[in-house]
């Protein structure tokens, strides 16, 4: 069993890539700003997913701390979610192409695509020291109206990039919630030859 | 600008993990079997990843090469993709649990984290020397069939892990496929505040 940080959460069976370990999704923040290098350099990863038809579906829309558009995610966040990720260094909105360049047709993969993307955004982010934190919690009307996003895309989760700070520099109830989350045994998931196991 | 295997498709504007930078995804494969602790581990990257809720919605069904579970794939994938990924080493449908657990609410985000799930298992398998190659070509309607796949889960991709094998083993027509497709500029899907700019 490997663990990192001491998470009883973060015990792999078999040795895996130090930074898909290591990931987790804290929400205390520390506010400082994020390096333009290492900003683009995780964008960078993300570029590099595969895709169905290579079609790259991957929009994102982001803000840098102490801008005012970093100020208009107040208002597409839940409260909840604005109440820590203010703390960001960068927030951004992940949004898919519905359709295929190629041929118009509906684009049944486009979220495949774009979790795929933000895993490797994520991994780079962790790579250069930076935490990152993926929230369902934004409504999707107030990022299309705010961040100009065009009919044909679907916004589909917001996240945020920073660099980690104290546990207890988050409100109690969040404290309580600091921790990497814990994994289903592959017994759960992986299935060889059927579901059924016949 | 950072090359690897000297395609020019696979240059990065900044530095990144290099698995992200060296996975690209051939069809000619060796047909070799893939070790168990291999195997398991690039299935253990793909527990590791974010989701929604932690519903982890993501299911793997696999059949390694030379069983009679890896024949059954032969009814599933579409035959294109049939005649090169019989020599992967191992075959898996990738599907997504449409609910989550604990609401019994649709997931809207199921295929957003099998994405991620599967990114981690493509960049554990290329650092440990393995191909995968992701395939929308299949018939979900045979795989839920052939490999038993219960109600409440959508077949999403399949996916071929396997050594590499050199380009001329392909027939003619895939070999001139054989390379690491380009990327759009970060130009294309990448907005500072907004997607008009404003």
């Amino acid at each position: 069993m490997i663990s990192i940080m001491g998470h009883d959460n973060r015990l792999a069976e078999y040795e895996i890539l130090p930074h898909i370990l290591e990931r987790w999704s804290p929400r205390s923040m520390t506010g400082d700003p994020i390096l333009r290098d290492d900003l683009f350099a995780i964008f960078e990863a993300a570029r590099f997913a595969p895709s169905a038809y290579n079609e790259q579906p991957w929009r994102f829309v982001f803000a840098l701390s102490g801008t005012p558009n970093f100020d208009r995610f107040k208002a597409i966040l839940v409260q909840y979610n604005w109440d820590w990720a203010k703390k960001a260094s960068a927030l951004l909105i992940v949004a898919a192409k519905d359709t295929f360049s190629h041929n118009g047709e509906p684009n049944k993969w486009s979220f495949y695509d774009c979790g795929c993307a933000c895993g490797f955004l994520a991994l780079e982010a962790t790579r250069r020291g930076y935490v990152t934190h993926t929230m369902a919690g934004f409504s999707a009307e107030e990022a299309i109206e705010k961040l100009d996003i065009p009919e044909g895309y679907t916004p589909i989760v917001a996240i945020a990039i920073g660099k980690i700070a104290p546990r207890d520099f988050l409100p109690d109830e969040l404290q309580e919630r600091e921790f990497p989350s814990p994994r289903k045994p592959q017994s759960d998931f992986i299935f060889r030859g059927s579901f059924s196991g016949e």
